[in-house]
């Protein structure tokens, strides 16, 4: 019934349905954006002790991370995993390219990769879950924009 | 190292690390694009019947379905959720608009969804995750593009 709403109210006002979506209040964004904050931060932190503190903030203990070159189950594997990530990427940085968007604990965002210089090396996007403590459970990552259609 | 490999390749090739990532062998692929389009036929599929059926080749038994608006367990609760849904906008079908992108059983792609008149009501993107007899087992639908950065 609130997808025929939501319709509803997207067609009565010419607007994209994601538009239409409840927003989520403010204190729950601002903890979100927090936590995305100190994650994304996570991976652009070489000091180890400081980067776990950023983890332990933002990543549940036993959270799954994915991208297209790795797997990594766990807090501990995640902070030791981006120690390689900065060994052989120096100097780089994770963005955020939009808000943080959640419905039912899952959520998405985009980013991109800045080298030292701040040029763009790369963009991609991310898909997780929350535990009910605010925590990442696990991030899915992708690189580059959706492929296109084979015609 | 697959992640320096890639990183190197893509700055090397001066191109989106995404381009650079290995491509599905066409089996795969083709098992994928099967799938996805199944699941996307059988939300345009008034015939409950033929929409199970289509539902039994492309969805797990416990798989989860959960967008902004409805979270739903199990194949027979998405065959039924899905009556809800035609009933609401009789007519109307869910077409890809991307190829759709998988690696470690994960996947994504991005929809629109189409009133009968073939225009467009509203877009979306689909992150998902695969068992491996190759069915969904997870779906987390978001509608319309990512939120803006607040600035």
């Amino acid at each position: 019934m609130k997808l025929i709403l939501a319709v509803a109210l997207a067609i009565g006002c010419g607007m994209p349905l994601g538009a239409q979506q409840p927003r989520m209040d403010k204190e729950t964004q601002a903890k979100i954006d927090d936590t995305i904050a100190a994650y994304a931060a996570a991976w652009g932190e070489p000091d180890v002790a400081k980067r776990r503190e950023l983890l332990e903030k933002a990543w549940a203990t036993d959270g799954v991370y994915i991208d297209p070159t790795a797997h990594v189950e766990g807090r501990e594997a995640l902070v030791q995993h981006i120690s390689g990530f900065l060994k052989s990427l120096p100097g780089h940085r994770i963005e955020a390219t939009s808000r943080t968007d959640v419905h039912h604990n899952q959520l998405r965002f985009s980013w991109r990769l800045l080298k030292p210089d701040g040029s763009v090396l790369t963009e991609g996007m991310d898909f997780g879950a929350l535990d009910s403590a605010g925590r990442l459970t696990r991030i899915v990552g992708f690189f580059g924009p959706f492929p296109a259609l084979a015609r």
